[in-house]
């Protein structure tokens, strides 16, 4: 038996992915939460000195990971939620990493302090960038026939989806219209009864 | 048997550590390269309509994958070059995420068109976020005592490592100075017989 110490801000952030694979798997784990003025402290732990970190302990042995998406994709191979076979492990990989890169530009803009470049990156990214990934990522939603990303049935990249649509605020619902294969991918990953319990528990942080 | 086709740009960009992998692999594949103009043709038949991208068939059946870092971890899995079990692959990926963060930062620097912004990045890119990472590798490479960032040896993120540090240009003999161990992990990568073969035969591209 693992135990997992997940260490990030109190925030959803770059760990929240983490958090729902954990509560997919109906895996117990301590979920440790630091302020801003804390970080210090943390950082003299994390094993590159940032968050999101997870240490994990197993047959008398501590191990540190860092870098969200690898703590991702290794809890997800030992749940069970990775894909099936090395083809699909890597087809499900390949949207995470496009997945990230709408994470990226969301932070990007959101940090953005020069007000025209945030307008412009912003217009380019939600009438361009978004829609485009948004439409491979829907065709293969509708192509697979699962309702999930993977063919298989859920992977750790639909968690992760659901999530980082969760980042578009208001703007979500407008979008949902015109994606209705996605738009049912996060109605089940919310309805998804060990999802559904973590989201109502969670606690609300702004970011 | 496997065949595999990669697609890129006539550039070392972000497909080198896939052609460094297939090198140190000894495996074939057709390293197919297009220009700028021909990037519309090419981008229809792209899983993700991104550069680069792999086509593999084998059993009679192709399949395709993009986003670099997917095809570099997929690739490595399968010669031998993601690391022993899953705790050091998982490991070894966490080092690929963290050069990535290098890469990114180096493109980002590259494109800024504003000059102050771009002198500004670059001296906190040089002077922080550069040195902090190497610290962080080359402790590990130190402490590990194999030579390589897995304790186990030679694995795809040396291979990346070396890579990107190359895109440093005349800034990294500078650097390299502070960073023995990640010298010496260089000068055992460019010297491995397969890889100096590669380097020797490759495209020159600027970039």
């Amino acid at each position: 038996m693992a135990e997992y110490k997940l260490h990030y801000f109190n925030a959803r952030g770059r760990a929240e992915v983490i958090r729902l694979i954990f509560a997919a798997a109906g895996q117990k784990y301590e979920d440790i939460r630091f302020e801003r003025e804390q970080w210090p402290e943390y950082k003299l732990k994390a094993p590159l000195g940032q968050a999101p970190f997870l240490e994990i302990t197993q047959k008398g042995k501590t191990f540190q990971l860092g870098q969200s998406m690898t703590i991702a994709r290794y809890l997800a191979r030992r749940f069970g939620l990775a894909g099936k076979g090395p083809e699909e492990e890597a087809e499900v990989e390949m949207y995470g990493d496009q997945i990230t890169d709408i994470l990226n530009e969301i932070i990007k803009i959101h940090f953005e302090k020069d007000e025209a470049r945030k307008a412009e990156s912003a217009k380019k990214f939600f009438e361009e960038t978004l829609p485009n990934i948004l439409r491979t990522l829907q065709s293969k939603i509708e192509k697979n026939g699962s309702g999930f990303l993977a063919a298989s049935g859920l992977t750790w990249v639909d968690l992760y989806l659901v999530d980082v649509l969760g980042w578009l605020g208001e703007k979500k619902e407008h979008l949902m219209a015109n994606f209705e294969h996605i738009k049912a991918l996060d109605t089940k990953v919310t309805n998804h009864s060990k999802i559904a319990e973590w989201l109502a528990k969670r606690p609300q942080t702004p970011m």
